[in-house]
């Protein structure tokens, strides 16, 4: 007997013949004395219609209300798969975040699991049923309803695993395990069996659509390993753990393009110190979220001043730059630019620690191609440029076809 | 400086349009520097999607559950209207019902509200926010999210108002009050300047839409005078308050038709004594109101049996029938026929306790008609009547004009 949390993304519950088939795999792993948790995410659709309304009344509503809103598209999902369940016979029961025990801090849109108090889960698994819990979501210690941001039902799977110990956990999603890129934008693209933590991370920080950072992260810390896998099938999917000594044959385990960014360039910034350190700071206390960060040097010694760009996520940039708007006069820049159009390549694999030579075999991919690199960034074991959006998935292709095109 | 609860139903935040009228309405009162708490509903159209999904899945869904998926119909409804009211720079907050504090007892999809503890709204209308509570929704002391039934943001709304004593309830709606029968089906129809909480209580518990019988029974037990009015003008709607001498001089207040009923007969129940204790105390224990109950004599004396027939609401039929079916070894009935199609057509109105012929008049005015009348019930300020549902309409219309077609 196991203990398995089991996840399900908006697309597997997107209507109510899902959901039924949903209920099915699930009755199936609790009619083999399997104890399941099942977290689930808002129906497909819903949320974006929520936020369409909620834009029709303010263009930037309270972050309290969003979550007040946004909290119900998973509250409807629970009810409907604790039913599905029950007309299968299987003893089922719905908890919202709060009721499960999720506490989280008090950041709106964004906030961050503080505990899980997974005592009453543990009794009604006893009773033999399955738990259904919202994903996305949690309480404070106030109980003012709140959010966990993008990828925030995953988050809810994994330390619902962590806090439960469970034995296994399963993301179920519309694909059937991490690729070296996204097939759909990728004829030759190749599913991996299995993926280090940290690769995934990277890949995940860099758009590959599959899961968000912060839940593979918590995964690491916690040691959970979880398996992403297809809703549509029974194929076996990627396993996501510890990195093995044998994962640094392979060069690159995957390339990844992030449509979700945007850039804010400060032009003509005076070049003093403490600059950054004011912009950076009030970005922060916004909770926005920086990735690339790029200042020139000054030209002029006369008058130091430099450009100075970083990217935050497409949803963060109307607030991001109304902060910078506010601190035109304290800090003197010229004017500010924002980008939505840009796109962000990156190639992840541990192997590039023992492998030199992979950075400029990238650039000079893009530059046969004639595709201009705006930004770069790199750890050791990725490598991210920003390329214009309109030639982003071109090069994705190609940078695949250089490094993932043939075997061996 | 008064503090006004204001409850706008579906039709009245049924987008974000119309959420903008009713966040302009409560702004103009919040600006006349008066504490506004303003309950909603779900918004038009909501609550039937969801009960339409739960059915796809299963044709008597948990109520548990039920509870769970409708209960996120209020709640994006207080958030939209909090984020209307800011696009207005009015300080707003919403509430669910739980954080509202509204405590009810655990008898899902129709609990009744055991206590309210208004501190945290009292301490946000001093802080000078606008207070937005989700209608219809509470929680049992353990946690457990439930809905208080048809109606139930009426009854969210008037017991809001008692427990914050407030100086005046207005309950909005798509009507311009309390009319002499429904305007859109009779012609001559009147709005009345006030009315009894006696009558309201007949007339809603008779179908006449504007309110349920719960929220009026609980509005006279504590005193609380309520206005109901339309939210698309600001007409003056009428008042419901303890009755008063003048009220008497009106044989009839009002005539109204309920669709919402259904008619179970159980045909040759055997007429001995505890079947009618049997099967209502089965009905009582599922929380299923009956209304009408007409039992006929035997006239067989060596086998007695009788016919035995009530009315329950339409939505608690299936499962009514499902528990009479349940019956059928222990009490030992011939058959169950269940009619959805039937009306009840009531008159109402405190004079008719000094006015005699009253329900003479109406028998009368129905038989010149030729219509059928199945069953009849009175009580000292009502006569009902069940008709054919094909028949309903033009028999309210008849009634109207016996009683109401001319003044004076």
């Amino acid at each position: 007997m196991a203990l398995i949390v089991q996840k399900f993304g908006g697309t597997s519950v997107a209507n109510p013949e899902r959901i039924k088939n949903v209920a099915m795999r699930v009755a199936k792993h609790h009619g083999q004395g399997d104890h399941i948790v099942v977290v689930v995410s808002a129906m497909s659709g819903v949320t974006d219609n929520l936020i369409q309304m909620a834009r029709e009344l303010m263009p930037l509503p309270s972050e309290r209300e969003m979550d007040m809103l946004l909290a119900t598209g998973e509250q409807t999902t629970i009810a409907l798969t604790a039913m599905a369940l029950h007309a299968m016979n299987v003893p089922a029961i719905s908890m919202t975040g709060p009721q499960a025990g999720i506490v989280t801090d008090g950041v709106h849109t964004k906030a961050r699991i503080k505990n899980i108090t997974p005592k009453q889960i543990h009794a009604l698994l006893n009773e033999g049923r399955v738990v259904i819990v919202a994903g996305f979501q949690g309480q404070t210690m106030e109980g003012q309803i709140t959010t966990l941001g993008r990828g925030g039902s995953d988050l809810t799977a994994i330390a619902l695993a962590a806090a439960l110990k469970a034995d296994l956990c399963q993301i179920y999603t519309d694909v059937d395990g991490v690729y070296t890129a996204d097939p759909r934008l990728v004829p030759g693209a190749r599913k991996l069996a299995e993926i280090s933590y940290d690769e995934m991370l990277e890949l995940a920080g860099l758009g590959a659509k599959v899961m968000q950072s912060r839940s593979v992260e918590f995964a690491k810390k916690f040691g959970v390993i979880f398996e992403v896998r297809s809703s549509l099938n029974d194929n076996p999917g990627t396993i996501v753990k510890e990195e093995t000594p044998s994962m640094e044959d392979v060069v690159i385990r995957g390339v990844s393009l992030d449509k979700n960014q945007a850039k804010i360039t400060l032009v003509a910034v005076p070049d003093r110190p403490g600059v950054a350190a004011c912009i950076f700071k009030a970005i922060a206390e916004a909770s926005i979220n920086v990735d690339m960060i790029v200042q020139n040097i000054s030209h002029n010694a006369a008058s130091p001043a430099t450009d100075l760009s970083f990217t935050v996520d497409k949803p963060d940039l109307l607030k991001a730059k109304k902060i910078i708007d506010g601190l035109k006069d304290k800090i003197g820049f010229r004017e500010v630019i924002a980008d939505e159009k840009i796109g962000k390549l990156s190639i992840v694999g541990v192997g590039m620690r023992s492998h030199p030579g992979v950075a400029a075999k990238m650039f000079e991919t893009l530059a046969d191609a004639g595709v201009n690199i705006n930004m770069i960034s790199t750890s050791e074991i990725k490598v991210s440029v920003i390329v214009d959006l309109a030639r982003g998935e071109q090069a994705m292709r190609l940078v695949h076809q250089a490094f993932l095109g043939k075997v061996g």
